[in-house]
């Protein structure tokens, strides 16, 4: 387990190399930092390795806003081996395999005992940049200064600091790079489908976006018995991918946009006159053809609307779309992606009083103490599949490559290893 | 039965009182008119009471838009004897006590088979102004003009006439001013209750609006075991009027004004940064204040946030409060207002991610077919309260006062008799 053997560093800060987010949207850099021996109900990992999920990208990018913290050691998806505990914690102990992981479960409080959502409310306050508990930060840079958590987990470094409860022990038969698809992706969109929406057999599925997070909901939707799993991407090669997963048909907006929004517009039924307004306006915008076209496609190719609906791009517009190719009565739209330009979801009053429903969730609704060892025991009983989400790997000092890969729409999960 | 033996007039056209909705807003005129005999699978009622729901208010107020349709016969809660059937309808006749409803149910499509939601897609097209099946009309003005329909029933008027997927036969043992009540508005509050969001014991409930509706939906959380039932309304009267219903908690949102948007705001964590820019927009048009504030009195009240709130008012502004009032993991809204001024309901994505969900619901997600005459027994069995819902009742004549008294907020439902 590395150079630093348990005994010697507990109690004491660890030296160790992270890769440091200095200023939005740039590189990140590899330094020297120090992490902190963990306080009390806390957890010190040696991270064996992290990959990148999407939502690093969007904090990583994101230049202004409470949220928006550097210097700050992202990731939070990863696997690693317990280096040390602190105070109280008894858990876990020194050499467990573990999923730290960023929706918090206690397991204690009113939330984590209900057996609706996965919400966690043991601490009244959230920071946003340090350990859950006290907001305060277990890594100093080089000259001494705090770097930002990030979500909880920061592993992008080769030592983190989690609470006990953002970290789960999970069995030594899991390869550790499979398990790490465990800690957000993977989990979020199967759990979209079996936890948050509980698709039916025989249900039409409609997918935005086939990242990990989207592939994941068509793996989900594939288990529970879809009969039609429609995937929306900008992105061709996704397709090719996609049936890999399940996806049995395409629409890729781009090439929607011939049908001019008027006349897509003006063919609608009354009832749509509101939107019809907002998209005319949005117009201006350029936004609008991609807004009405792709709804209407889907619309026709389900007989009315999809029955389930997942955002898993992270922008307000195909929310609405997403929204908006759900079957009336009962269609449901799970909002997964975290919206990445601060824009707010408009909804038609008219569309939810036809019977639809529009819900979001982190985490796929997942309770991460008791579903990410289920979901690796599915894994080992060959129910669930993994290998497909990793696309590639890298080692520690070419972070900056599963950044670039991700971007240009390669990569669904890129596995950075912190050792080789 | 009146003065129009049914064999006599079966078959024929029928004279008789209508009130006509001539201009939008103007006082119904009280007209004779002509309605026609039954075509195949209508139903001819004489109607023997009728009452005045919100939605009747909304689209008589209405002065633009595909959906604004005069000269009309509004009015949809009802009940009346069947006068004749047309060819093919064998489910009710000739002297049957019928309800008739707005929200279609022919028991034979996809829709209405599902045990999901309540639609009916029976009818490819959605008509506004005429029959379901064909969009032409069966009442003539006195100079031979075609007269609107309303919502598939026109129950302000001697006699009408409905599809037989609109109309369902009830025990002749329900006083039929009760049964009218449940044409819509209580069976809207009541199913959101047990149909869209199937209230737990203990629970907390928050409506925004006792009209009728609201106070439906209060008698359904009551009976559901709600252990808060959190009325607010601009209304002050309708509090004590709430106590009967079971409200527990009331809030004005006139007296919460004293806090100012920016206080609220900006102790607010960062993650409502975009609610605070857009409250802070529509703080020019006065409306911020109450949009902002509601939500903290009832996180604060229900120990941070409702289980299930409910928009029983039909404005997009407090349907987003309602969902800002809603508890993070599992908060629901139920929309079942008819938004008045055209508005969109703005989502703030990041709340949603936190595990909430908002739904909307015509008819309360009853099937009217079964669930009508299901209630009327509930409350023959005394399970359901009807009779606090009836606050006036006037002749047909002084139909303008039961919009006056709805106006004025002083009713809830206001009865019209027909004969008396
Ligand atoms: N809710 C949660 O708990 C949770 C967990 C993980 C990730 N996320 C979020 O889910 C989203 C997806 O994450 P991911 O890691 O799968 O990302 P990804 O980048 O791998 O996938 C996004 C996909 O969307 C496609 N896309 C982008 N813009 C599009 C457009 N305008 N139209 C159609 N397709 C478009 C891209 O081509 C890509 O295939 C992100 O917003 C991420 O932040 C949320
Ligand atoms: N979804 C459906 O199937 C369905 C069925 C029936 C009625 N409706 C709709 O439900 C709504 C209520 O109907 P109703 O008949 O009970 O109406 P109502 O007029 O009797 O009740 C509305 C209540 O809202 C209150 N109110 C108005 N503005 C307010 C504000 N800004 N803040 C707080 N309270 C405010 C009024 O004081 C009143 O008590 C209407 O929009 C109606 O169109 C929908
Ligand atoms: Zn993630
Ligand atoms: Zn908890
Ligand atoms: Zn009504
Ligand atoms: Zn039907």
């Amino acid at each position: 387990m590395g150079s630093n053997c348990p005994s010697e560093t507990a109690g004491k800060p660890i030296k160790c190399k992270a890769a440091v987010g200095r200023k939005p949207g740039e590189p990140l850099v590899i330094e020297e930092i120090e992490v902190d021996f963990p306080k009390a109900w806390e957890v010190r990992i040696k991270i064996l390795c992290t990959s990148l999920c999407h939502t690093d990208f969007t904090f990583w990018k994101m230049t202004s806003g409470p949220v928006s913290l550097f210097p700050r050691i992202f990731g939070h998806e990863a696997v690693g081996a317990v280096e040390s505990v602190g105070e109280h914690v008894k858990e876990v102990s020194q050499g467990d395999l573990v999923v730290p992981f960023f929706q918090r479960n206690c397991e204690e409080c009113r939330d984590c005992k209900s057996n609706k959502g996965n919400a966690c409310s043991i601490f009244p306050i959230q920071f946003y940049g340090g350990m859950p508990r006290d907001g305060t930060s277990r890594f100093r840079g080089s000259s001494g200064e705090a770097l930002h958590h990030f979500l909880s987990v920061s592993s992008f470094s080769e030592y983190t600091v989690v609470d006990v409860t953002h970290v789960v022990k999970i069995t030594q038969e899991v390869p550790v790079d499979k398990a790490c698809l465990l800690s957000c992706g993977v989990t979020t969109g199967v759990g979209a489908c079996w936890k948050v929406s509980q698709v039916e057999e025989g249900s039409t599925v409609a997918i935005f976006g086939l990242g990990a997070v989207g592939l994941a909901v068509a793996e989900g939707a594939r288990l529970c018995g879809a009969s039609k799993i429609i995937g929306v991407d900008l992105n061709p090669d996704k397709f090719e991918i996609g049936k890999m997963f399940g996806v049995t048909d395409f629409v890729n907006p781009a090439s929607c946009v011939e049908k001019s929004v008027c006349e897509v517009c003006l063919s609608l039924p009354p009832r749509f006159l509101f939107h019809f307004l907002f998209s005319f306006s949005l117009s201006f915008f350029g936004l609008c053809r991609l807004l009405v076209f792709n709804d209407q496609v889907i619309r026709e190719m389900t007989d009315g609307g999809a029955d389930y609906c997942f955002e898993c791009i992270g922008l307000a517009s195909l929310m609405q779309e997403a929204f908006n190719s759900s079957r009336p009565a009962w269609g449901k739209t799970v909002i997964l992606g975290v919206e990445m330009q601060g824009l707010q979801l408009l909804v038609n009053p008219y569309e939810l009083l036809e019977g639809r429903t529009v819900a979001g969730s982190l985490f796929g609704g997942a309770k991460a103490k008791s579903d990410i060892p289920m979901l690796a025991q599915k894994y080992l009983n060959r129910e669930l599949c993994l290998d497909g989400f990793i696309s590639h790997e890298v080692c520690f000092e070419d972070i900056n490559k599963a950044f670039d890969l991700l971007h240009q729409g390669k990569s669904l999960r890129c596995i950075i290893w912190m050792d080789k």
